[in-house]
């Protein structure tokens, strides 16, 4: 890919995505992959006058060997120096910028019952400094090419080749054309439109219906309000936690949901692939479930902690959404959730509620946004799907028809 | 480069090079070049059984952003969480390997005033915490090939045939044929008889000739001890610190030293080349030195702090080395070092002290151990070079004769 292209796509990230202040500290996770791409980021942190940039590199292949050989205790505390690290994000907030380019296959084969008891385990001592900086911070998600992960789509073409296709598809749905920033501006702006109207229709649950079998109600919040596009945080700085999104989502109320979900897309879960499910709820929890492929890795994920098996979160997309009109299946939850319709299990958003700014995290929680230590996104997008709305007093509206927006 | 070769010198790297013990850590710092090798020695560590590897990625052409645009003070301090990561290595003792890949010329036109500042800056906050592990960890330096390295010493070649030459030499001068392990115990025995022989002769100062005008005498520490090979640290757990090594080396009397030395080979310094260089020394101190390439850098180097004007190791190395006969100058100082003799700018060993284990860190450069944030080799050895060593009561023995060993 040309260096002029991925350097707009940098200044994307930088600018638009975490939105870097001067003298802000940034930390950027990334995997071995891209490390030019890397250093174009880093170099445009800084030109935003960021204070320190820390690269956190991480190797795919690391992670099996970590829960092959340590023991369930260990993996299952953080060292001081580790705990000095999340000390050091409260007492600083910095941006903090997640770099996916993962094989969707890539831990197959993993200890899942290790891995999720450690991370059971780890969970309480990281909740502690997240707690702390939850919508504080501003953060963003984009992705680069790996190599195993273009594979995946492309296994057709030599690596380089996959790599190249991968390439382009990350940045036309990312939007990085002639003027990526003013592209985001523009996009920001339509998504904002459409949460308003979604937002004042006063709805108090959603209604889902599919020819695949998806029937299925859920709760809102009388609280909350759909959100999509950029956010401001906390400290009141704007950013767009995802690169590329398309979603209006709210968080749904706790124990209100009713009926079977399918899922349309298989769902990449800690580096391995969950296909053909479907769960059903009953008064919000998941009560029942099957998947073709993977099933107890599904079982894994839901029963995973209290919160795991109720949703934090209901997601709408037109199902011609930009990303599913390039046709790919992406096994990459930031891409494939922006494709179609999705839930998902665990963890709700507390900046869904209105004036959430003047509310504690506590307080946001006890309206009904679930608490979980995972947050799964799952899609149940199709092209027949429709939504109805039931709003306040009865009215019914609809908000989906053949899979798309209705209004 | 044959994946059974490649595992062979990892074993050698967690086995003989920082001899992993049961529930130790291991820390491993590696530039991105051979992830696939850095996979097969963590693994190698873990079959050790290690309590947990960490590997700490590195990646060079960042090095030269955070110098060009962090400010001098956020460069000359540690965040918490950095000083915390030095006091687990204090509380726990790691091993730490370090495998070397770097660009020899990787870091050309960085701020070099900046960084030394820097560094010097920095150093009393390391100092701190590295003067309490001082000789009681195990750590290997060891060399894996980087495409840039490669091209450097092999610029006719395609990078991918480069960098299988360069694994070529790394791993012929390392030792790793049919049974690696063995090779080290077997070159262990001939390295600690003839430092045992060396030390048993009471040197008082050692002379340098040679045609292309060194012209220089040394003191020697009446207490000190040549070393060489595998060492044991303060735990009583014998390493080998550097794969490859052929040197016999000592720490000479700070303070004592006359004459000029020409240096046989560019010294690789901070990611740049110091080429064609001499210094004068008197009293001890470096007085007076030249460089035609990278002069600037080179007076940097000797006055980096108090320390490092003075000398911190005399290493005799025969011309016909193992890693000299390669023909190869590898442009980096572990292998370069190990290919003739040379002498260290800098910071001297106090484990060369004999009995150093029942006197303190103080107290051995009290005796003559040089001290300093810097310890820098340079390259001396010559085909026609010869040493005299004058011993207790005046006699004078022939050391090395023609680049060689005279005994």
């Amino acid at each position: 890919m040309k260096k002029t292209v991925l350097r707009k796509y940098a200044q994307l990230i930088a600018a638009s995505g975490v939105n870097v202040q001067p003298g802000q500290e940034v930390f950027i996770a990334a995997d071995l992959d891209q490390p030019e791409f890397v250093k174009l980021l880093v170099e445009e942190c800084y030109k935003r006058k960021a204070k320190k940039v820390v690269v956190d590199w991480s190797y795919q292949p690391l992670q099996k060997l970590h829960y092959r050989y340590r023991t369930l205790t260990t993996l299952s505390k953080l060292d001081n120096y580790e705990e000095a690290r999340w000390q050091h994000y409260v007492d600083t907030i910095p941006c903090r910028i997640y770099l996916l380019s993962e094989d969707p296959d890539g831990l197959k084969g993993i200890n899942q019952e290790k891995m999720a008891k450690s991370q059971q385990r780890l969970y309480p001592v990281i909740k502690k400094y997240r707690d702390q900086i939850e919508n504080k911070y501003q953060w963003c998600i984009a992705a680069v090419p790996g190599a195993a992960w273009a594979k995946k789509l492309f296994p057709e073409l030599r690596t380089s080749q996959a790599i190249e296709k991968l390439w382009e598809a990350i940045l036309s749905t990312s939007r990085v054309d002639e003027d990526p920033v003013a592209a985001w501006e523009a996009h920001n702006k339509d998504l904002h439109d459409r949460c308003q109207y979604l937002s004042g229709l006063g709805i108090r649950e959603l209604r889902y219906k599919s020819a695949n079998g998806t029937d299925f109600t859920v709760g809102m919040i009388p609280e909350a309000q759909f959100c999509g596009g950029g956010e401001t945080s906390l400290q009141g700085i704007f950013f767009n936690p995802n690169i590329p999104t398309e979603e209006c989502f709210i968080s749904p109320m706790k124990g209100v949901a009713e009926g079977i979900v399918y899922a349309t897309k298989p769902l990449s879960y800690q580096g391995q692939l969950i296909d053909g499910f479907w769960i059903r709820f009953h008064e919000g929890k998941a009560v029942e479930w099957h998947a073709e492929v993977n099933n107890d890795l599904l079982t894994k994920l839901i029963t995973m902690d209290e919160g795991s098996c109720y949703l934090g979160e209901c997601a709408l997309v037109p199902f011609d959404s930009p990303i599913n009109q390039t046709g790919l299946l992406f096994y990459n939850t930031l891409f494939d959730e922006n494709a179609c319709c999705h839930l998902a299990l665990g963890m709700g958003f507390a900046d869904t509620i209105r004036d959430f700014q003047s509310k504690t995290l506590e307080e946001c929680r006890a309206l009904g946004v679930n608490d979980s230590m995972i947050h799964e996104d799952f899609m149940i997008g199709s092209a027949d799907l429709s939504i109805d709305a039931v709003c306040d007093g009865g009215k019914v509206v609809p908000i989906f028809r053949n899979g798309t927006w209705a209004f």
